[in-house]
């Protein structure tokens, strides 16, 4: 796809590193170690993956500053203090990072006449833009994406093919929606009757993505009964994430794939919570909890803290309850044991009892 | 995003409330207590969230009939016998309620000669309806909504932005599907060769929702083989839910956010079902069966009942359970302290044969 | 939807089966035993299914050879050595299968001038195929199907509506996916400051899918930081599945609804994974490795074998764990009657020894 190439040496000085081995070999894309083909650069993060050397086929390899090795022929190192970084720092150089045509509007996309559209933003092929949308600058809406009524997007934001934002979800700045989010829909709230039909509470809030959140592709966030749902700046959601209505996340939090935050949660600050952990309603976190994936959390945490189970309980008490379980069948056999040995003992101590009796 | 506003008095008297404080104050929006501002609208659901009073800056609250307080200055409650559901009656004097444009095709959407529209229904942009599809009065479909060949929607439902009807889904009358659902892609099944290899089984079935059926965001339901996957009247299911091929759902049941329904299931009426919660195939359910979040049901469950765990059990056996392996690591102490007073005890007994035998 | 029918003796003569019963009878429709209405043809898949047939509404009814049974008035079996096959084998006979219009261009439809459509390939109405990017043979994208640049579609594949694919993306032949799918979206991988902000590791790698894929509705694929994620040969995920970024999957692996695989995970032939479980990164399985619905994978499994638990163990150590914790409110019982009684023998031999001792 694109044609750049540079040599080790040049790579080398772009981050700082020392070459060891042919300098003026020839590199021309990156590739993680177990599939780096030759004319290709990688990287051992950390000494412990030194293993997979002799076997790479790259042609240049980032090595870690504790690394003892040396190249094979036609094969160079580049000794750096982060291998890891110096690799993402290379990225830039290898994949063409053409600039956006700043300012397009799509002569297919549908913008309504009220809405106001900043002069940097793009709006792409099909975008459906409804009444008072206000989209700010250097905004990106790739294809398909539709904008019901009064939504708000902020400078720099980006919106991936076929992203949904219902009425009066407001989205921060530089915030990175992937494709098939669902922002806003009706939050999951019904009354019961006593014949047990489920008659629909409607729900007038909205969604609030504040700056620099990231969304994973067909993550689905409910608008609130009132008020906001509201997910806090820097916050990243993986794929297929659920947030149900009146939940709010604070600042910094991550969140895996196919987490389920169930509705008014209150997330803290800095949470990171792992993949498919399901949350019931109404209950809080505090700043720098963690919750190991596959949790059920079915009340309150206290932070900073690490949680895992189903229940979720403190980390180190799920853990030695973990173990106790995995010893159970053995236990099953002690107590029988217990039980015999027992029993052996009492008829053991009767026979006593009455053999001293007769002697007596 | 609108100018209504209304008097303390005016909204006590909508709601046939009593007004306690400044009944003259002027109320422009509403939220939920934590969130509430100087202006809005808010309630208290249950004397026990009284607490919350003091702290929020909402200037009207709806308090429940046994709840004794006293509004500050500037703030003003209103008494009545179900404060939620007043909140909810109010919603709709501040939410503007546009009557939507009935009739509406626009010119972007494409529809099959051979399709059926009634007059009153609305095509939004860049829809497509497929050959031989009906769509009767007041249907509104958001854009981008594709429908296959023959597929029916029945008056009054509401298909909101990038819903995909695979063809001959049926859809009753006054369902509300939300953006990404998909309805009637193919069952996963497959035949297994020798060589494991898998050879793909032909669905020629469709999905059947009845009415007043409503779906999350992006939740997806597969056809049957043959026949009908079918969702009852009245059922509601949250976002990213799975519902495999030849489901059949009974009426009035609510299903949480990404619960997963293998094939051939059937539930039951009035079925509750938390968030997470997944079903192996070929099951049935009685009706009034709930299964609290998180669980992994295995086999059919008689109704009705409170089911938990994994595998599924009853609530009660599962709590009782969940709270004797809590006490393990506990238990595993006692057990070998038994061992060692036994062992203590045996040995103080043939200590005492010994002495008993050299006296006899 | 169509006309066609057939009479008994003609389907019978189609699947190589014996008539038992009127062989005139017509037959216009397939369906599973229990919806089957007269007129319609369905089959008893096992002899212990055969309770179904005194109530069954069909006409027609395919059964097993070991099956001993005498068709009602107006009814008809149909004798065969696999009557499901047979089955699947009648259903192009129902179905009308049209043939699609090879070699559409919807006039709607967006093709970037330096994208590459084979001349039978369909583009439906409202797709945009980027840059650089190349349809093969045959190929069908349905509405709304959303190629970034340099994408690749193999000969035969199928692209449902509202397809999305990121950059790069390698679709090879005869693949099927799903509406929604979302494939090549960002891998969720960030860098943690010292102050707990989430710092974004750029991804330049792409999603590559080997022949015969499919993947279900709403399904995501992540793309790799560099190299690809990879989806091989005949391998079939079902709807709402998550694979992340740099994750591999080796040929003929069948993937149940609402999996999560973490990243750089490597799953190797013939795997079967149940619904709803969950795997965490840089773990690998063996070939032919079963995980069960619901499991929690912390570690690398070997294959072949059967594994189940959170966290995941060897299948019938999860059984015996499973079984032995089911005991466990029962075990407590038995382990206070372990402690009363041997505190009683205890003071039974202290009495003993004391009347001993007196007599002594």
């Amino acid at each position: 796809m694109d044609e750049r190439s540079y040599t080790v040496a040049e790579l080398a000085r772009y981050v700082g590193g020392e070459v060891l081995g042919e300098a003026t070999l020839c590199i021309s894309g990156l590739n993680r170690i177990e599939y780096a083909a030759p004319g290709e650069l990688t990287f051992i993060h950390h000494i412990r993956y030194a293993r997979f050397l002799p076997h790479t086929r790259a042609t240049c390899i980032l090595i870690p500053p504790q690394l003892e090795a040396v190249p094979r022929e036609g094969q160079a190192f580049i000794r750096v203090a982060d291998p890891y970084r110096a690799f993402v720092a290379l990225m830039p150089l290898f994949v063409p990072n053409n600039e956006p045509p700043w300012g397009l509007r799509h002569p297919t996309a549908l913008i309504d006449p009220s809405a106001t559209v900043a002069p940097t933003a793009i709006v792409n092929a099909y975008c459906v833009v409804g009444a008072r949308c206000v989209i700010e600058d250097r905004v990106i809406l790739h294809p398909f994406v539709v904008l019901y009524e009064d939504v708000t997007v902020g400078e720099g934001s980006i919106l991936h093919a076929g992203v949904v934002c219902y009425p009066r979800t407001v989205i921060g700045k530089r915030c990175l929606i992937h494709a098939g989010v669902v922002l806003g829909a009706d939050g999951f709230g019904f009354w019961e009757s006593h014949a047990g039909q489920l008659e629909k509470i409607p729900h007038v809030g909205n969604v609030v993505l504040e700056d620099e959140v990231e969304l994973g592709a067909n993550t689905t966030v409910d608008r609130s009964l009132a008020g906001s749902t509201r997910i806090g700046r820097g916050s990243k959601l993986d794929n297929l994430v659920h947030v149900a209505h009146n939940v709010t996340i604070d600042e910094h939090t991550a969140i895996a794939a196919q987490v389920g935050i169930s509705g008014s949660v209150r997330l803290g600050k800095r949470n990171r919570i792992g993949g498919q952990v399901g949350m019931v309603g109404h209950i809080t976190t505090g700043d720098d909890v963690i919750v190991e994936a596959k949790s059920g959390v079915s009340k309150s945490l206290s932070g900073p803290g690490r949680y895992f189970g189903i229940p979720a309980q403190e980390h180190y008490r799920a853990l030695r309850q973990e173990a106790a379980v995995r010893q159970l069948p053995e236990l099953l056999r002690e107590i029988h044991q217990l039980r015999r040995q027992l029993d052996e003992l009492r008829q053991y101590v009767a026979l006593l009892e009455h053999t001293w009796r007769q002697h007596g």
